[in-house]
């Protein structure tokens, strides 16, 4: 997507190699009709997927989830991070290895809210070595919801997540591909 | 606002007499089209107050606000929670003590996304006893920006948080004031 590709040249900071920092637009100050323009080309590319329901992370997927959820007309469900492996059965739990902050998070979704009859798009911010992406994806298994995809403003295709997950089938759909980043030579795309 | 009282007593959840759960439509699962109604509703309130930036504080406050924001035609800050106490110069910080969880937090919001010539609007999905709106404060303080008010989905009535930030001559407005709520008797609202 051009438009997300020449903000990302124009307020993207790269950070010792591997870090993409949007914290101007996405992460941390959120334009919110910038983003609103991202939820339109995501719903333009799963429209005809009879989407009900929107499932992202906390917390930087839930504000691109909102505003994408809004041309679908269905909730949203926001994965919680929690401290304890609370193994309740009223839940999903999931383990997500967070490469950027060095942890492991346990994610949870009520049962009440995803269960057999959804059909869920994913919504995430960043997609690199896939594991909060995987994450997501084992919830709506366990819970007997239908993925339809996921839909992810930006990919690091040159970590290797989006390539297994696609591999298994899953329709993934990045709105900007990255090829390789650095902060002598910049951001150059996929094609 | 009747709209919103009438959905708490509908799917709120009281649980050990001081706790709200309001998942199925705020908190975890988020009805996007109800919840922009209430921000149709912060905009009306706020309307003629030239807000150009609403502030809020992740992760709960992040859909309402990017909702909210779409009628003011403004981007959201969300302050982030930090785990440590990071004295940058980069950045302003105050701490918040979380009554629910018991703990406290660090939270921060980059200077680079507010400071003078900013109007500011803040966005909170509750306010009790008002630990998390009086640090959001101070932080609009530290930069210099004006706060224009604060927009409340639901505030606990019967703890003090309201009153004591109001009575500093902030305004404060509440989309539902619950005057005091049990499992036995339900939810009172105030007139």
């Amino acid at each position: 997507m051009r438009l997300l590709e020449d903000r990302i040249r124009k307020d993207g900071k790269i950070k010792g190699g591997d870090v993409l920092r949007v914290d101007g637009f996405l992460n941390h100050m959120i334009d919110v009709r910038f983003v609103a323009e991202l939820g339109a080309e995501f719903h333009r590319l799963f429209a005809d997927c009879r989407v009900n329901k929107i499932l992202t992370i906390e917390s930087s997927g839930i504000g691109v989830a909102c505003l994408t959820a809004q041309f679908f007309d269905c909730p949203v469900v926001f994965a919680k991070k929690s401290k304890t492996s609370n193994m309740d059965g009223d839940s999903y739990h999931a383990q997500i290895a967070s490469y950027t902050h060095g942890n492991v998070n346990n994610v949870v979704v009520s049962k009440e809210y995803l269960g057999e009859g959804d059909r869920v798009l994913i919504i995430d911010d960043f997609l690199a070595r896939g594991n909060a992406l995987e994450g997501l994806i084992r919830i709506v298994s366990m819970s007997g919801a239908e993925l339809v995809g996921a839909g992810i403003v930006i990919e690091k295709a040159y970590q290797d997540g989006g390539e297994k997950i696609r591999a298994r089938g899953v329709r993934v759909e990045s709105l900007a591909r990255i090829a390789s980043m650095s902060e002598e030579d910049g951001i150059v795309f996929c094609d």
